[in-house]
Protein backbone atom coordinates (compact mmCIF):
# COMPACT_ATOMS: atom_id res chain seq x y z
CA UNK A 1 0.00 0.00 0.00
CA UNK A 2 1.23 3.47 -1.15
CA UNK A 3 1.91 6.36 0.97
CA UNK A 4 -0.04 8.95 1.31
CA UNK A 5 1.19 11.54 -0.68
CA UNK A 6 1.88 9.19 -3.71
CA UNK A 7 -1.90 8.36 -3.75
CA UNK A 8 -4.24 9.41 -5.80
CA UNK A 9 -7.77 9.97 -3.74
CA UNK A 10 -11.36 10.19 -5.23
CA UNK A 11 -13.68 11.82 -3.60
CA UNK A 12 -17.42 10.65 -4.70
CA UNK A 13 -19.96 13.52 -3.32
CA UNK A 14 -18.96 17.27 -3.83
CA UNK A 15 -21.01 18.00 -0.48
CA UNK A 16 -20.11 19.99 3.05
CA UNK A 17 -18.04 16.99 3.76
CA UNK A 18 -16.79 16.16 0.61
CA UNK A 19 -15.59 18.99 -1.00
CA UNK A 20 -13.95 20.06 2.65
CA UNK A 21 -12.51 16.92 2.72
CA UNK A 22 -11.46 16.64 -1.22
CA UNK A 23 -9.88 20.62 -0.40
CA UNK A 24 -7.73 19.53 2.69
CA UNK A 25 -6.14 16.56 1.38
CA UNK A 26 -4.68 18.94 -1.23
CA UNK A 27 -1.04 18.92 -1.40
CA UNK A 28 -1.03 15.59 0.87
CA UNK A 29 -1.42 13.55 -1.81
CA UNK A 30 -0.69 13.05 -5.61
CA UNK A 31 -3.77 14.04 -7.16
CA UNK A 32 -7.96 14.94 -6.02
CA UNK A 33 -10.73 13.80 -7.98
CA UNK A 34 -13.84 14.93 -7.03
CA UNK A 35 -17.33 13.01 -8.61
CA UNK A 36 -20.43 15.04 -8.41
CA UNK A 37 -23.83 14.72 -9.86
CA UNK A 38 -24.55 18.19 -10.72
CA UNK A 39 -22.64 20.24 -13.34
CA UNK A 40 -22.73 23.21 -10.84
CA UNK A 41 -21.54 21.55 -7.96
CA UNK A 42 -18.23 19.84 -10.49
CA UNK A 43 -17.76 23.51 -11.60
CA UNK A 44 -17.66 24.78 -8.10
CA UNK A 45 -15.63 22.10 -6.75
CA UNK A 46 -12.81 23.24 -9.62
CA UNK A 47 -13.25 26.72 -8.97
CA UNK A 48 -12.22 26.68 -5.29
CA UNK A 49 -9.51 24.61 -6.07
CA UNK A 50 -11.45 22.24 -3.50
CA UNK A 51 -9.64 19.21 -6.29
CA UNK A 52 -7.49 18.89 -9.08
CA UNK A 53 -9.86 17.26 -11.65
CA UNK A 54 -13.92 16.78 -10.93
CA UNK A 55 -16.19 14.61 -12.59
CA UNK A 56 -19.75 13.14 -12.66
CA UNK A 57 -18.60 9.38 -14.47
CA UNK A 58 -18.12 7.15 -10.84
CA UNK A 59 -16.27 5.00 -13.38
CA UNK A 60 -13.67 7.45 -14.86
CA UNK A 61 -13.24 9.21 -11.37
CA UNK A 62 -12.38 5.82 -9.49
CA UNK A 63 -10.45 4.27 -12.04
CA UNK A 64 -6.76 5.09 -11.17
CA UNK A 65 -7.52 6.04 -7.55
CA UNK A 66 -5.46 4.20 -4.65
CA UNK A 67 -7.96 5.46 -2.30
CA UNK A 68 -12.01 5.84 -2.57
CA UNK A 69 -13.65 8.35 -0.14
CA UNK A 70 -17.53 8.15 -0.06
CA UNK A 71 -18.70 10.96 1.06
CA UNK A 72 -23.17 10.61 0.71
CA UNK A 73 -25.82 10.38 2.79
CA UNK A 74 -25.72 6.26 4.48
CA UNK A 75 -27.64 4.26 1.97
CA UNK A 76 -26.42 6.17 -0.75
CA UNK A 77 -23.38 5.25 0.21
CA UNK A 78 -24.24 1.62 0.57
CA UNK A 79 -25.41 1.76 -2.89
CA UNK A 80 -22.34 3.24 -3.63
CA UNK A 81 -20.26 0.68 -2.69
CA UNK A 82 -22.15 -2.01 -4.57
CA UNK A 83 -21.85 0.16 -7.66
CA UNK A 84 -18.06 0.88 -7.19
CA UNK A 85 -17.46 -2.81 -6.48
CA UNK A 86 -16.24 -3.68 -10.09
CA UNK A 87 -14.38 -0.34 -11.03
CA UNK A 88 -11.87 -0.24 -7.96
CA UNK A 89 -7.99 -0.98 -8.84
CA UNK A 90 -6.58 -4.09 -7.39
CA UNK A 91 -5.61 -2.95 -3.92
CA UNK A 92 -7.10 0.20 -3.39
CA UNK A 93 -8.35 1.19 0.01
CA UNK A 94 -12.59 2.16 -0.11
CA UNK A 95 -13.40 4.68 2.70
CA UNK A 96 -16.70 6.16 3.28
CA UNK A 97 -17.80 9.27 5.69
CA UNK A 98 -21.54 7.82 6.72
CA UNK A 99 -22.73 8.69 9.97
CA UNK A 100 -24.04 4.76 11.04
CA UNK A 101 -21.32 1.84 10.56
CA UNK A 102 -23.71 -1.21 10.81
CA UNK A 103 -25.52 -1.44 7.70
CA UNK A 104 -21.96 0.44 5.62
CA UNK A 105 -19.64 -2.45 7.08
CA UNK A 106 -22.24 -5.33 6.55
CA UNK A 107 -22.16 -3.60 2.92
CA UNK A 108 -18.68 -3.56 3.01
CA UNK A 109 -17.77 -6.66 4.09
CA UNK A 110 -18.86 -8.58 0.24
CA UNK A 111 -16.05 -6.27 -1.37
CA UNK A 112 -13.74 -8.67 -3.23
CA UNK A 113 -10.68 -9.20 -1.68
CA UNK A 114 -8.17 -7.04 -3.58
CA UNK A 115 -9.71 -3.90 -2.04
CA UNK A 116 -9.72 -3.06 2.07
CA UNK A 117 -12.65 -1.67 3.34
CA UNK A 118 -12.62 0.98 6.36
CA UNK A 119 -15.43 2.93 7.59
CA UNK A 120 -15.08 6.38 9.11
CA UNK A 121 -17.12 9.35 10.51
CA UNK A 122 -15.70 12.35 11.16
CA UNK A 123 -17.29 14.12 14.43
CA UNK A 124 -17.58 17.31 12.46
CA UNK A 125 -20.55 19.19 10.71
CA UNK A 126 -22.30 22.78 9.90
CA UNK A 127 -25.83 23.77 9.76
CA UNK A 128 -25.84 24.38 6.28
CA UNK A 129 -24.80 21.99 3.91
CA UNK A 130 -23.39 21.76 -0.01
CA UNK A 131 -20.38 22.69 -1.60
CA UNK A 132 -20.86 26.44 -0.92
CA UNK A 133 -20.09 26.03 2.99
CA UNK A 134 -17.59 23.90 2.44
CA UNK A 135 -13.47 24.51 3.74
CA UNK A 136 -10.57 22.98 3.86
CA UNK A 137 -10.12 23.73 7.69
CA UNK A 138 -13.51 21.48 8.52
CA UNK A 139 -11.87 18.61 9.90
CA UNK A 140 -8.89 20.61 11.96
CA UNK A 141 -9.24 19.46 15.80
CA UNK A 142 -12.14 17.42 15.62
CA UNK A 143 -12.25 13.51 16.65
CA UNK A 144 -12.26 10.78 13.47
CA UNK A 145 -14.29 7.43 14.44
CA UNK A 146 -12.42 4.65 12.03
CA UNK A 147 -14.45 1.55 12.04
CA UNK A 148 -12.16 -1.45 10.16
CA UNK A 149 -13.63 -4.93 9.77
CA UNK A 150 -11.53 -7.73 11.07
CA UNK A 151 -10.58 -8.00 7.41
CA UNK A 152 -8.62 -4.57 6.92
CA UNK A 153 -4.93 -4.75 6.36
CA UNK A 154 -2.83 -2.91 9.35
CA UNK A 155 -1.24 -1.10 6.21
CA UNK A 156 -4.88 -0.27 5.08
CA UNK A 157 -5.75 1.09 8.62
CA UNK A 158 -2.35 2.78 8.83
CA UNK A 159 -3.09 4.37 5.68
CA UNK A 160 -6.32 5.54 7.05
CA UNK A 161 -4.90 6.62 9.94
CA UNK A 162 -2.34 9.04 7.76
CA UNK A 163 -5.50 10.64 5.86
CA UNK A 164 -7.45 11.40 9.23
CA UNK A 165 -3.86 13.41 10.25
CA UNK A 166 -2.94 14.82 7.28
CA UNK A 167 -6.33 16.45 7.30
CA UNK A 168 -6.00 17.54 10.98
CA UNK A 169 -7.85 15.17 12.82
CA UNK A 170 -7.80 12.67 15.37
CA UNK A 171 -8.30 9.20 14.35
CA UNK A 172 -10.57 6.31 17.16
CA UNK A 173 -10.77 3.31 16.10
CA UNK A 174 -14.22 1.91 16.90
CA UNK A 175 -16.10 -0.93 16.17
CA UNK A 176 -19.21 -0.49 13.78
CA UNK A 177 -21.94 -2.02 16.81
CA UNK A 178 -20.49 0.28 19.39
CA UNK A 179 -20.04 3.10 16.99
CA UNK A 180 -23.80 3.11 16.39
CA UNK A 181 -25.10 2.42 19.92
CA UNK A 182 -22.66 5.08 21.27
CA UNK A 183 -24.01 7.43 18.92
CA UNK A 184 -27.72 7.22 19.38
CA UNK A 185 -27.63 9.18 22.61
CA UNK A 186 -24.90 11.44 21.89
CA UNK A 187 -26.28 12.54 17.80
CA UNK A 188 -29.23 11.00 17.06
CA UNK A 189 -30.99 12.12 20.06
CA UNK A 190 -30.61 15.68 20.20
CA UNK A 191 -31.63 15.62 16.58
CA UNK A 192 -34.78 14.25 17.53
CA UNK A 193 -34.81 16.83 20.87
CA UNK A 194 -34.53 19.48 18.84
CA UNK A 195 -37.35 18.60 16.95
CA UNK A 196 -39.71 17.96 19.43
CA UNK A 197 -38.83 21.07 20.71
CA UNK A 198 -39.55 23.07 17.82
CA UNK A 199 -42.66 21.10 17.81
CA UNK A 200 -43.99 21.18 21.17
CA UNK A 201 -43.21 25.18 20.62
CA UNK A 202 -45.26 25.08 17.64
CA UNK A 203 -47.83 23.99 19.06
CA UNK A 204 -47.91 26.32 22.16
CA UNK A 205 -46.44 29.19 21.32
CA UNK A 206 -47.26 29.90 17.61
CA UNK A 207 -51.05 31.01 17.98
CA UNK A 208 -49.09 34.25 20.22
CA UNK A 209 -47.38 36.46 17.62
CA UNK A 210 -45.44 37.55 20.36
CA UNK A 211 -43.79 34.28 21.14
CA UNK A 212 -41.06 34.59 18.44
CA UNK A 213 -40.03 37.94 19.43
CA UNK A 214 -38.80 36.25 22.79
CA UNK A 215 -37.30 33.66 21.15
CA UNK A 216 -33.53 33.98 22.71
CA UNK A 217 -30.19 31.70 22.74
CA UNK A 218 -31.57 29.19 24.92
CA UNK A 219 -34.20 28.08 22.21
CA UNK A 220 -31.81 28.92 19.57
CA UNK A 221 -29.18 26.45 20.63
CA UNK A 222 -31.46 23.56 21.88
CA UNK A 223 -33.69 23.90 18.36
CA UNK A 224 -30.68 24.30 15.86
CA UNK A 225 -30.19 20.69 15.12
CA UNK A 226 -33.59 20.64 14.22
CA UNK A 227 -32.23 22.54 10.71
CA UNK A 228 -29.91 19.60 10.34
CA UNK A 229 -29.83 17.95 6.60
CA UNK A 230 -33.09 15.83 6.62
CA UNK A 231 -31.82 13.56 3.51
CA UNK A 232 -28.84 12.84 5.85
CA UNK A 233 -30.80 12.37 9.01
CA UNK A 234 -33.28 10.49 7.39
CA UNK A 235 -30.67 8.24 6.22
CA UNK A 236 -28.64 7.64 9.95
CA UNK A 237 -32.08 7.56 11.47
CA UNK A 238 -33.15 4.50 9.42
CA UNK A 239 -30.13 2.67 9.58
CA UNK A 240 -29.45 3.11 13.03
CA UNK A 241 -33.55 2.27 14.05
CA UNK A 242 -32.99 0.17 17.69
CA UNK A 243 -30.48 1.76 18.96
CA UNK A 244 -32.39 5.48 18.49
CA UNK A 245 -35.43 3.59 19.65
CA UNK A 246 -33.30 2.74 23.27
CA UNK A 247 -32.00 6.49 23.17
CA UNK A 248 -35.84 7.74 23.00
CA UNK A 249 -37.26 4.86 25.46
CA UNK A 250 -34.39 6.28 28.14
CA UNK A 251 -34.96 10.16 27.94
CA UNK A 252 -38.68 9.53 27.99
CA UNK A 253 -37.98 7.78 31.09
CA UNK A 254 -35.99 10.63 32.10
CA UNK A 255 -38.00 13.20 31.53
CA UNK A 256 -40.78 11.65 33.36
CA UNK A 257 -38.85 11.57 36.14
CA UNK A 258 -37.81 15.31 35.76
CA UNK A 259 -41.76 15.64 35.21
CA UNK A 260 -42.15 14.46 38.41
CA UNK A 261 -39.52 16.54 40.13
CA UNK A 262 -41.56 19.97 38.75
CA UNK A 263 -44.91 18.10 40.21
CA UNK A 264 -42.97 17.34 43.63
CA UNK A 265 -41.75 21.03 43.59
CA UNK A 266 -39.56 20.02 46.60
CA UNK A 267 -36.85 22.98 46.39
CA UNK A 268 -34.03 20.21 48.19
CA UNK A 269 -34.29 17.85 45.71
CA UNK A 270 -34.38 20.03 43.01
CA UNK A 271 -31.47 21.66 43.70
CA UNK A 272 -29.28 18.42 44.50
CA UNK A 273 -30.77 16.61 41.44
CA UNK A 274 -30.08 19.53 38.97
CA UNK A 275 -26.92 20.75 40.68
CA UNK A 276 -25.51 16.72 40.28
CA UNK A 277 -26.89 16.90 35.90
CA UNK A 278 -25.19 20.54 35.49
CA UNK A 279 -22.39 18.90 37.57
CA UNK A 280 -22.49 15.76 34.87
CA UNK A 281 -22.43 17.87 31.74
CA UNK A 282 -19.63 20.28 33.24
CA UNK A 283 -17.10 16.83 33.81
CA UNK A 284 -18.17 15.45 30.07
CA UNK A 285 -16.40 18.64 28.27
CA UNK A 286 -13.77 18.61 30.91
CA UNK B 1 -42.22 61.02 37.75
CA UNK B 2 -39.29 62.27 36.84
CA UNK B 3 -37.22 61.38 33.67
CA UNK B 4 -34.67 58.68 33.67
CA UNK B 5 -31.08 60.95 33.56
CA UNK B 6 -32.58 62.76 36.85
CA UNK B 7 -33.19 59.46 38.57
CA UNK B 8 -31.27 57.53 41.15
CA UNK B 9 -31.26 54.21 40.27
CA UNK B 10 -31.04 51.24 42.88
CA UNK B 11 -30.01 47.58 41.59
CA UNK B 12 -30.74 44.84 43.86
CA UNK B 13 -28.40 42.00 43.74
CA UNK B 14 -25.33 42.42 41.60
CA UNK B 15 -24.84 39.28 39.84
CA UNK B 16 -25.07 38.61 36.08
CA UNK B 17 -28.25 40.91 34.98
CA UNK B 18 -27.99 43.16 38.24
CA UNK B 19 -24.33 43.99 37.66
CA UNK B 20 -25.01 44.16 34.01
CA UNK B 21 -27.78 46.87 33.64
CA UNK B 22 -26.57 48.58 36.51
CA UNK B 23 -23.25 49.67 34.30
CA UNK B 24 -25.87 49.90 31.68
CA UNK B 25 -27.69 52.41 32.80
CA UNK B 26 -24.57 54.48 33.93
CA UNK B 27 -24.48 57.51 32.67
CA UNK B 28 -28.09 57.53 31.60
CA UNK B 29 -29.53 58.21 35.10
CA UNK B 30 -28.29 60.69 37.90
CA UNK B 31 -26.75 58.00 39.58
CA UNK B 32 -26.44 54.42 40.29
CA UNK B 33 -26.34 52.43 43.90
CA UNK B 34 -25.79 49.15 44.02
CA UNK B 35 -27.30 46.34 46.74
CA UNK B 36 -25.18 42.95 47.05
CA UNK B 37 -24.78 40.49 49.84
CA UNK B 38 -20.97 40.13 50.13
CA UNK B 39 -18.19 42.47 50.55
CA UNK B 40 -16.23 40.91 47.69
CA UNK B 41 -18.90 41.49 45.28
CA UNK B 42 -19.72 45.15 46.26
CA UNK B 43 -16.10 45.63 46.05
CA UNK B 44 -16.01 44.18 42.35
CA UNK B 45 -18.98 46.00 41.66
CA UNK B 46 -17.20 49.76 42.45
CA UNK B 47 -14.06 48.49 40.64
CA UNK B 48 -15.73 47.64 37.97
CA UNK B 49 -17.22 50.96 37.08
CA UNK B 50 -20.61 49.31 37.33
CA UNK B 51 -22.16 51.35 40.34
CA UNK B 52 -21.34 55.10 41.82
CA UNK B 53 -21.72 53.04 45.00
CA UNK B 54 -22.09 50.41 46.43
CA UNK B 55 -23.46 48.67 50.26
CA UNK B 56 -25.20 45.95 51.77
CA UNK B 57 -27.76 47.43 53.57
CA UNK B 58 -31.29 47.63 51.59
CA UNK B 59 -32.37 50.08 53.52
CA UNK B 60 -30.10 52.76 52.82
CA UNK B 61 -29.53 51.05 49.43
CA UNK B 62 -33.08 51.72 48.29
CA UNK B 63 -33.90 55.29 50.70
CA UNK B 64 -33.04 57.75 48.06
CA UNK B 65 -34.06 55.57 44.89
CA UNK B 66 -36.69 56.68 42.33
CA UNK B 67 -36.15 53.62 40.92
CA UNK B 68 -35.36 50.35 42.12
CA UNK B 69 -34.40 47.12 40.70
CA UNK B 70 -34.81 43.47 41.63
CA UNK B 71 -31.91 41.38 40.08
CA UNK B 72 -32.13 37.91 41.94
CA UNK B 73 -33.90 34.72 41.55
CA UNK B 74 -37.92 35.16 41.57
CA UNK B 75 -38.71 33.84 45.19
CA UNK B 76 -35.88 35.75 46.53
CA UNK B 77 -37.62 39.24 44.88
CA UNK B 78 -41.07 37.77 46.11
CA UNK B 79 -39.78 38.04 49.87
CA UNK B 80 -37.16 41.75 48.55
CA UNK B 81 -41.04 43.13 47.49
CA UNK B 82 -41.90 42.80 50.95
CA UNK B 83 -39.02 43.49 52.51
CA UNK B 84 -38.34 46.87 50.77
CA UNK B 85 -42.23 48.35 50.66
CA UNK B 86 -41.57 50.06 54.00
CA UNK B 87 -38.24 51.35 52.28
CA UNK B 88 -39.25 52.97 49.18
CA UNK B 89 -39.86 56.80 49.26
CA UNK B 90 -43.15 58.32 47.41
CA UNK B 91 -43.79 57.39 44.14
CA UNK B 92 -40.48 55.54 43.12
CA UNK B 93 -40.90 52.55 40.59
CA UNK B 94 -40.16 49.36 41.40
CA UNK B 95 -39.14 46.75 38.76
CA UNK B 96 -37.88 43.35 39.06
CA UNK B 97 -36.23 40.95 36.43
CA UNK B 98 -37.20 37.47 36.98
CA UNK B 99 -38.01 34.88 35.08
CA UNK B 100 -41.50 33.87 36.05
CA UNK B 101 -43.69 36.84 36.06
CA UNK B 102 -47.43 35.93 37.82
CA UNK B 103 -46.12 34.90 41.31
CA UNK B 104 -44.29 38.10 41.36
CA UNK B 105 -46.97 39.96 40.11
CA UNK B 106 -49.45 39.13 43.07
CA UNK B 107 -46.45 40.40 45.25
CA UNK B 108 -46.15 43.79 43.43
CA UNK B 109 -49.84 43.86 43.64
CA UNK B 110 -49.87 44.46 47.07
CA UNK B 111 -47.31 47.35 47.05
CA UNK B 112 -48.65 50.47 49.01
CA UNK B 113 -50.18 52.90 46.38
CA UNK B 114 -47.63 55.48 46.56
CA UNK B 115 -45.19 53.17 44.75
CA UNK B 116 -45.51 52.06 41.05
CA UNK B 117 -45.07 48.44 40.16
CA UNK B 118 -43.72 47.12 37.02
CA UNK B 119 -42.46 43.41 36.32
CA UNK B 120 -39.30 42.45 34.00
CA UNK B 121 -38.09 39.79 32.09
CA UNK B 122 -35.07 40.89 29.90
CA UNK B 123 -34.29 37.71 26.98
CA UNK B 124 -30.81 37.31 27.51
CA UNK B 125 -28.33 35.87 29.62
CA UNK B 126 -25.35 34.13 30.14
CA UNK B 127 -23.92 30.31 31.08
CA UNK B 128 -21.89 31.49 33.36
CA UNK B 129 -23.00 33.86 36.54
CA UNK B 130 -21.86 36.43 38.73
CA UNK B 131 -20.56 39.78 38.63
CA UNK B 132 -16.96 38.37 37.17
CA UNK B 133 -19.31 37.96 33.88
CA UNK B 134 -21.27 41.21 33.78
CA UNK B 135 -21.01 43.39 31.14
CA UNK B 136 -23.03 46.89 29.90
CA UNK B 137 -23.33 45.69 26.73
CA UNK B 138 -25.40 42.79 27.62
CA UNK B 139 -29.12 43.99 27.11
CA UNK B 140 -28.26 45.10 23.49
CA UNK B 141 -30.72 44.45 20.81
CA UNK B 142 -32.62 41.79 23.04
CA UNK B 143 -36.16 42.03 23.84
CA UNK B 144 -36.97 42.87 27.11
CA UNK B 145 -40.10 42.06 28.62
CA UNK B 146 -42.48 44.61 30.86
CA UNK B 147 -45.70 43.18 32.30
CA UNK B 148 -47.66 46.28 34.37
CA UNK B 149 -50.12 45.66 36.54
CA UNK B 150 -53.90 47.36 35.49
CA UNK B 151 -53.21 49.93 38.41
CA UNK B 152 -49.21 50.62 36.98
CA UNK B 153 -50.03 54.21 35.91
CA UNK B 154 -48.89 55.80 31.98
CA UNK B 155 -46.01 57.37 33.47
CA UNK B 156 -44.66 54.85 35.20
CA UNK B 157 -44.93 52.59 32.38
CA UNK B 158 -43.01 55.23 30.30
CA UNK B 159 -40.07 55.28 32.83
CA UNK B 160 -39.84 51.71 32.59
CA UNK B 161 -39.73 51.73 28.65
CA UNK B 162 -37.34 54.48 28.69
CA UNK B 163 -35.14 52.60 30.62
CA UNK B 164 -35.35 49.63 28.53
CA UNK B 165 -34.58 51.80 26.01
CA UNK B 166 -31.77 52.82 27.58
CA UNK B 167 -30.10 49.61 27.85
CA UNK B 168 -30.52 49.12 24.20
CA UNK B 169 -33.47 46.49 24.77
CA UNK B 170 -36.57 46.62 23.00
CA UNK B 171 -39.93 46.53 25.07
CA UNK B 172 -42.52 44.37 24.80
CA UNK B 173 -45.73 44.40 26.79
CA UNK B 174 -47.29 41.34 27.98
CA UNK B 175 -49.56 40.61 30.62
CA UNK B 176 -48.09 38.23 33.66
CA UNK B 177 -49.68 35.01 32.79
CA UNK B 178 -49.37 35.27 28.39
CA UNK B 179 -45.61 35.83 29.63
CA UNK B 180 -45.50 32.38 31.78
CA UNK B 181 -46.97 30.38 29.58
CA UNK B 182 -44.72 31.58 26.49
CA UNK B 183 -42.16 31.00 28.12
CA UNK B 184 -42.65 27.60 29.62
CA UNK B 185 -42.08 25.91 25.84
CA UNK B 186 -39.63 28.77 24.56
CA UNK B 187 -37.47 28.88 27.82
CA UNK B 188 -38.14 26.48 30.59
CA UNK B 189 -38.99 23.07 28.27
CA UNK B 190 -35.70 23.40 26.92
CA UNK B 191 -33.45 23.94 30.15
CA UNK B 192 -35.64 20.56 31.06
CA UNK B 193 -34.77 19.07 27.33
CA UNK B 194 -30.76 19.40 28.04
CA UNK B 195 -31.58 18.37 31.29
CA UNK B 196 -32.81 14.80 30.16
CA UNK B 197 -30.23 14.42 27.43
CA UNK B 198 -27.48 15.10 29.73
CA UNK B 199 -28.95 12.23 31.78
CA UNK B 200 -29.37 10.11 29.05
CA UNK B 201 -25.93 10.48 27.49
CA UNK B 202 -24.61 9.64 31.21
CA UNK B 203 -27.21 6.43 31.57
CA UNK B 204 -26.40 5.27 27.87
CA UNK B 205 -22.70 5.99 26.91
CA UNK B 206 -20.54 7.21 30.31
CA UNK B 207 -19.87 3.35 31.13
CA UNK B 208 -17.61 3.54 27.56
CA UNK B 209 -14.57 5.71 27.98
CA UNK B 210 -14.77 6.72 23.88
CA UNK B 211 -18.06 8.24 24.31
CA UNK B 212 -16.77 11.91 25.44
CA UNK B 213 -14.17 11.91 23.35
CA UNK B 214 -16.82 11.98 20.33
CA UNK B 215 -19.03 14.66 21.92
CA UNK B 216 -19.36 16.97 18.93
CA UNK B 217 -21.16 20.32 18.83
CA UNK B 218 -24.22 19.32 18.10
CA UNK B 219 -24.47 17.87 21.94
CA UNK B 220 -22.67 20.46 23.33
CA UNK B 221 -25.46 23.10 21.95
CA UNK B 222 -28.49 21.18 22.59
CA UNK B 223 -27.03 20.09 26.27
CA UNK B 224 -25.54 23.92 26.89
CA UNK B 225 -28.75 25.03 29.23
CA UNK B 226 -27.86 21.69 31.47
CA UNK B 227 -25.00 23.97 32.76
CA UNK B 228 -27.46 26.61 34.04
CA UNK B 229 -27.60 28.42 37.63
CA UNK B 230 -29.70 25.70 39.17
CA UNK B 231 -30.67 28.64 41.81
CA UNK B 232 -32.34 30.30 39.66
CA UNK B 233 -33.87 27.51 37.43
CA UNK B 234 -35.16 25.68 40.54
CA UNK B 235 -37.26 28.99 41.87
CA UNK B 236 -38.33 29.55 37.30
CA UNK B 237 -40.00 25.77 37.78
CA UNK B 238 -40.82 26.28 41.48
CA UNK B 239 -42.90 29.37 39.98
CA UNK B 240 -44.62 28.34 37.05
CA UNK B 241 -45.39 24.25 38.22
CA UNK B 242 -48.61 24.45 35.67
CA UNK B 243 -47.19 25.67 32.73
CA UNK B 244 -44.07 23.77 32.64
CA UNK B 245 -45.87 20.60 33.28
CA UNK B 246 -48.01 21.17 29.91
CA UNK B 247 -45.03 21.80 28.61
CA UNK B 248 -43.34 18.66 29.19
CA UNK B 249 -47.02 16.80 28.41
CA UNK B 250 -46.66 18.31 24.82
CA UNK B 251 -43.53 18.13 24.81
CA UNK B 252 -43.61 13.78 25.38
CA UNK B 253 -46.70 13.40 23.02
CA UNK B 254 -43.99 15.27 20.24
CA UNK B 255 -41.53 12.59 21.01
CA UNK B 256 -44.16 9.54 20.98
CA UNK B 257 -45.06 10.65 18.02
CA UNK B 258 -41.19 10.76 16.09
CA UNK B 259 -40.21 7.52 18.13
CA UNK B 260 -43.11 5.99 16.17
CA UNK B 261 -42.21 7.74 13.03
CA UNK B 262 -38.32 5.94 13.36
CA UNK B 263 -40.27 2.96 14.28
CA UNK B 264 -42.11 2.93 11.13
CA UNK B 265 -39.17 3.58 9.17
CA UNK B 266 -41.11 4.83 6.11
CA UNK B 267 -38.63 7.13 4.14
CA UNK B 268 -41.39 9.67 2.00
CA UNK B 269 -43.30 9.97 6.07
CA UNK B 270 -39.80 10.47 7.41
CA UNK B 271 -38.58 13.15 5.05
CA UNK B 272 -42.02 14.98 5.33
CA UNK B 273 -42.72 15.02 8.73
CA UNK B 274 -38.62 16.32 9.27
CA UNK B 275 -38.73 18.59 6.46
CA UNK B 276 -41.68 20.40 8.09
CA UNK B 277 -40.12 20.56 11.32
CA UNK B 278 -36.93 22.10 9.87
CA UNK B 279 -39.02 24.45 7.87
CA UNK B 280 -40.71 25.73 10.77
CA UNK B 281 -37.83 26.37 13.08
CA UNK B 282 -36.60 28.83 9.98
CA UNK B 283 -39.70 30.61 10.25
CA UNK B 284 -39.25 30.90 13.73
CA UNK B 285 -36.25 32.61 13.16
CA UNK B 286 -37.09 34.64 10.10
Amino acid sequence: MKELRNTEIAVVGLGLMGGSIAGALQGRCRSVVGIGRRESTIEAAIERGLVDRATDDLASGVREADVVILATPVRTIMQQIREVIPLLSEGALLMDLGSTKVEIMKEMDSLPEHVQPVGGHPMCGKEESGIGVAESSLYEGCTFILTPLPRTSETALALARELVAAVGARPLELNASRHDFLLSPISHLPYLLSCSLVETADVMSSPDGAAWEIVAGGFRDTSRLAGSDVRMLVDTLCTNQNNVKKALETCQEQLHQLALLVERADEGEMEETLSAIREKRRQMFS
